[in-house]
């Protein structure tokens, strides 16, 4: 992710540049630099962020280094943009938002990309525009190919779910007070003791009522969409089958019609990420932050927590969020 | 929509011919019987039931009314197609499978006509080939435009919900074991007092988990989908999207592709109503009985009781099916 | 054709009884009539047509055997369904649309099975509601997965694009004057010296344009579909995508989205020709005649007639249409 | 469009840096690179192309202008891309071709940004993969909500039919040697005296077969489509059905399905742009040239002559491609 990264910044964002590159495996930080002439290698995360040079910073390093790697571009009073999760729990990411707030300005954007997926945007507009009127429920779908061996049921909540705990407050606008995970008898295809696929709900402050399932070996491909339900209308993000659309002979002589499913979420969202860059790029010279914030990676670090909860116990859990609250 | 089989009993159905009518309204029985020459107007549905012109029955009055109808019709050895619910309550409705079971051959069809829609037909055929893998999760959607003012929260459950109930048994060819009913912030259109949409997640005896959005003031029109997840693939049956495509110039100038959402469920399960009487009235010539049964209706019953139950709880609700079980 | 319209009159068809089946190869008549109780089995057509027994008669013979046989029911008084084409030629054919004027009363139906497909049934219903403006351009798609090796060029003219010849006059009412036929360079699935594909586009009287492709060995399947240009939209009827949608994983670890196409025209117009049938037995049981006329079989003769000439010389064809004009 | 290259310069693509706009009316220029810190405004074009500073040249003026700017660029060295057309007429486009021949080496990009739609280039992709065999026929479907009233007949096919002349050259990797234009019987909405939509036909050097909509006022919104026909398959780019899906419940109390149509080029291919000017950024500074050439668009410039003749004659018109050809 962080090799992707450094390729966009390089390559594809208008008025930056890529100056420097940490990895603590030096040769691995080397091999990445030596892509980019003129761009430097470092092992050391915080020598990158003192660095004069660097103005601003893309934190894609492991979850459990973000806390110190973002206090520390806060420190240095520099834009960041930290891939989720912000930090590993709770505790440590409202630890990040006070560090922020007493900085005295935002100087974070949170790596929820899908906000930046041009169809996620249009739904989010057709929601806000009042045609459909108020939002009831909203159906998230999350399947992705495969996942290494390493993958855990609690990742799938904390990885996967993540994302539509995101979709939901950023489609909403408002929080999740209870999330409940179903654990149905999983694939043939997890890995032994994992919980795959997962069902969850989640209740909203104002009363909605989200479905989610994630799906993390469905064998098939990536597949992200999600269905807001409102009183005059629905929506759908993400169909599969928007896309290039054929019809073949099949080896067997079947005729078949359809397309082929993305194999990773790096093909799906390409232009999310690309906006994504661009846009925090903008913002950064500008002196500002844009999209998702330090509150809302600590609001999803949160729900995601009340998520694992949920699947060790199969009741629901609450959400309870601390202050200072979403910045103004 | 018992003038609407009537009226397919006389002219669509082969082999089969509308010999009388019944309605404890005189005038209606009346007229309805008039649009058919020939045919008789009974207000008494007992003596339609042992006419002896009559080879077999539809019952389509109120659930109220069911139990003895059906029960008139096994004790007179003739065939019947019942409309969904198979009777009001669990216990009446163990009655009646009980009864055809002593009878010692079967002669009730339960009315639930999306086991003959081509779509979930070909959905089910395509489960059973074994091509997906074994099924996984199951996500129903049920909208409705509109319905009367009379129609109390667990009506939802027990003439919506009711459908997706035995969809669920149909595709997965087994028991529902838990019904959890999710209650989300009303519509506006929804009468006072009415829970509208309803979200619930039903636990499968083999562990799959089936979530369904029951929705029956929705203002745009009938929508019926499902999507079955399995272990290599998935399948979805509905989509309001496959038909007549146009795009055309709104009056307010701006450019529209779609089509229109069918208002109502005789719309949509035209097809599906005239093959279910068409393989109804054959199998009955040929003494036999095909699709669902008095059991079918029997755990329908049961599990609906169950989601009214945890309509008014809040908490999961279990299903406990007495013997004799399924007939073999 | 004749096999499985007799199973539809037999068993599909409210109203109607199958008395008689007629092929020329006795065997082949009695093993069909074996298949049905008490239905007889002639070699004779006309003798078949004679019967006392017969109130009407599908006509589903080779094409050169029409004109005899539509005259002989006509002469008789019979309800005709023929299936397309009417006759080999215009001339004969046009003998025939004489006879039954000479007649008195109307009496045959044309099988163009297509004005009783539901979407295309629908789309002229919205063509007709005038929501879109005047209709300017048809785009017709016609494509079978393969024919017999004794299927030549002008075949592909006679019965393939005679169905949208149909289509185009349907939808427009009113005639062609001019047909162009393209002669691609062929499929090497094609046989030797076939011409397929072929586009071909037609000048309508009112100075429309209509452009068809016809694909007789596609390998795939059974594709129809055509859409519509009007001022203020477009309609489009037959998107195969509009059916049964599935994901799967390929043997070859790809994930696919997408359905199957059907095999062939009898699963796509299943219900096409379920309705057709009613359709016609009602009206003849009314002493009516509905769907396509003798005058359109004509019209549609003589409009092949120019698109084989045209497919000869390369140049367009003017279509010129005989007196008496359609019935009143 | 020329304000439009201009900002995406400025902020889209990475790696470029806008230097000075030019445009004859000053004010107008002035206004423009007012946008941009630091921007010159001039209203000689040949200053502009003389400028030490600028290493590279958009030419997005009316196509009588090209010939001499794009003429200027080359003798000066610089990169170009040109917007379509490459120049008027096909005897100006080939003094281009052989100018830019006799310099040495490849310097002009022309500007048929479609070959750069994700989903043409992924058609593109799976036509040169063989997997669907040799492409037989291509349909293009090319409209546009509106024109200004000063459009008229014969821009419709130079500047309209030349992006599908290019998008056939593209696809088929062959010329095309005949043009027939249809002039069906226009809407009520062109202007007066202007013909559209129209309908043409293409002969490929294969022997291929493309036929093509353009209707420049269909009062609904920005399509562009495309189907390939091949020997085992066919695709399709560009369905306006794949897009941000909602259903709603319009005013008259109907519920639809659907979308927005795009009400413009710019919406539509804001994506092919943003590639289009990214990779001929990249490629001019690694001195390369990428994408359609010279040579493409003097083809496309020919084609259109023909297209423009066979519209005033209604016969077809062959075309006749000069030496050098294609580059190679």
């Amino acid at each position: 992710m962080g090799a992707d990264h450094a390729e966009r910044v390089a390559h594809r964002v208008s008025g930056a540049r890529l100056v420097a590159v940490s990895d603590a495996d030096a040769a691995r930080a080397g091999d990445l630099a030596a892509r980019f002439p003129g761009v430097r290698a470092v092992t050391d995360p915080l020598a990158l962020v003192a660095d004069d040079d660097v103005d601003a910073v893309v934190v894609a390093s492991p979850g459990a280094a973000h806390e110190e790697q973002v206090l520390a571009c806060l420190e240095a009073g520099k834009h960041v943009l930290c891939e989720k999760p912000l930090t590993m729990d709770g505790e440590s990411s409202l630890r990040v938002v006070r560090a922020e707030r007493a900085a005295g300005r935002p100087l974070v954007q949170l790596g929820f990309m899908r906000r930046f997926d041009p169809e996620y945007a249009r739904l989010k507009a057709v929601l806000d525009s009042g045609r459909l009127g108020r939002m009831l429920l909203l159906h998230n779908t999350h399947r992705n190919k495969s996942v290494p061996d390493t993958f855990r049921s609690e990742m799938i909540v904390r990885d996967s779910l993540v994302h539509e705990v995101d979709v939901a407050r950023f489609l909403f606008g408002e929080e999740i007070t209870e999330v409940t995970v179903y654990s149905p008898a999983p694939t043939s295809a997890a890995a032994e003791g994992v919980v795959d696929p997962q069902v969850s709900v989640f209740r909203m402050q104002g009363g909605a009522v989200v479905t989610n399932e994630v799906f993390v070996t469905n064998q098939v491909g990536y597949e992200v969409r999600c269905e807001a339900v409102c009183e005059r209308g629905s929506a759908m993000a993400g169909r599969p089958w928007a896309d290039l659309y054929t019809t073949v002979a099949a080896d067997d002589g079947e005729g078949l019609w359809g397309g082929g499913v993305p194999a990773d979420f790096l093909g799906r969202f390409a232009r999310a990420y690309d906006l994504e860059l661009q846009a925090w790029a903008d913002a950064s010279r500008r002196g500002e932050v844009v999209g998702p914030t330090t509150w809302d990676g600590y609001a999803a670090t949160v729900v995601c927590e009340a998520g694992m909860r949920s699947l060790t116990t199969g009741e629901p859990a609450s959400v309870t969020l601390v202050d200072p609250g979403p910045a103004s």
